[in-house]
């Protein structure tokens, strides 16, 4: 006898684990990548028979086992499910991006804490004009390998913030985490606002121009909020106000079921 | 006419911050280490004249002129205060040492988002015997420069974690961010929780050992939280957990007077 209800029971997970974009399912046969198979038997030294996890961002983590092994190539089929998806509450992280070692890490960090979708947004004080998009998707998906997450966030291409909040869609709240906001209750609005759909929006390095600030202002989807009486980096600024919504809004709150 | 209390007015902030030990007041003279002298003159390229910004962890942020300047040596003459003293709640930060990056950057984040310690302690699965406490308090230095701290949080020498809970001091509330909570609401122990004295404690890679969960179960002072349905990196998990803290029970809720 149990509480729990009854569910699908998932088996242990192995300690590897790869992302792939196959579908996964019982007895599926799947085909890695050239780079994905040289990590693996090249890297990680496994072969024939061996067991590892894969995940694709929409069907849950499977155990699948070595069929073929090459250099340089990879065949397993899938067994059994050792997790169920757990995708994020509708939760967009915007930011702009700034160092190269602090914006890997917000993808990183964003990626582990839960959230749908990352958009890089140019602003008026951001230094660089340009991202690699597909090296900071790379980190998303790293970090979900690492971190035993099913989701992986996608990562958009970097837009300017004027676009971005032309076509903001209609009942998405805006977090603005506002450097200069005034001290107090912070979480207030995440307290007592809307869950999903949402979205948090970090400035770069010296904050938002005050044009920007002007226009932030007066929208009516934006939401200020406080983090604090300290500076902070953007991407201290940007787990602190991630956790906080989460903790108030989001998953962490209200457990999926 | 103005609805702020009157008080000491601060004068604008130099952007070069850079901590000192000696005591900062009107007219107080300073005389700067050889490491920091050659950061300013040699590095910063300022001179004779030129403003920057002092603090002590102690005294608030003082503006001096540079009076002298040598190569290695270099002289200031305090002249106003810029920005008042700001004192983290009593809270500390307990963390088993991981990877030599992701240790600097909890000790980085931890003085941007405001403790009054860093207590480095040695688990069962902690990889590192050694840490270097100089190279950490250095980091939390920097960290305090960078985002206008005027607080700097010391950082002990590694210990045993038994021998830290051997020693507890009473009336401090140890906040245990477990990996195998119970998901749920996770902040609850937080929102309803006592104020400082209070600690965070969060494990290495691996979580605690059987032995260590049974001991911190079994404590009164002990409470756990839950940061999520997902895995959390301990970097992360520390960010989040003293986020958490402060927006519930600390300056980030109940701001200073």
């Amino acid at each position: 006898m149990t509480d729990r209800p009854i569910s699908m029971t998932y088996a242990s997970r192995p300690k590897i684990r790869l992302y792939v974009e196959q579908p996964l399912g019982q007895g599926q046969p799947v085909t890695l990548s050239r780079d994905a198979a040289h990590y693996l038997i090249g890297v990680m030294r496994q072969g024939i028979g061996d067991a590892v996890a894969l995940f694709n961002g929409r069907d849950g983590e499977w155990r699948a086992r070595i069929a073929s092994a090459g250099k340089r190539a990879c065949d397993l089929t899938c067994e059994e499910p050792t997790a169920p998806q757990l995708n994020p509450p509708d939760l967009w992280l915007c930011f702009a991006p700034i160092k190269k070692a602090r914006t890997d890490f917000i993808v990183e960090k964003a990626a582990e804490l839960g959230v749908a979708r990352i958009c890089p947004v140019q602003t008026e004080y951001t230094n660089s004009e340009r991202i690699r998009r597909d090296r900071l998707q790379a980190h998303a998906v790293e970090a979900a390998e690492q971190c035993g997450a099913t989701f992986v966030p996608p990562v958009d291409d970097l837009q300017p913030l004027a676009r971005m909040l032309d076509t903001w869609p209609e009942g998405r709240i805006l977090y603005w985490a506002d450097e200069a906001a005034v001290p107090g209750p912070p979480p207030t609005p995440l307290r007592d606002g809307m869950p999903a759909p949402a979205a948090i929006l970090i400035g770069p390095e010296g904050g938002f121009s005050p044009g920007e600030r002007a226009r932030l202002a007066d929208l009516l989807f934006v939401r200020r909020i406080g983090l604090g009486p300290r500076i902070l980096r953007a991407d201290t600024a940007a787990v602190a106000a991630i956790t906080l919504w989460q903790a108030a809004l989001g998953d962490w709150a209200h457990p999926a079921p």
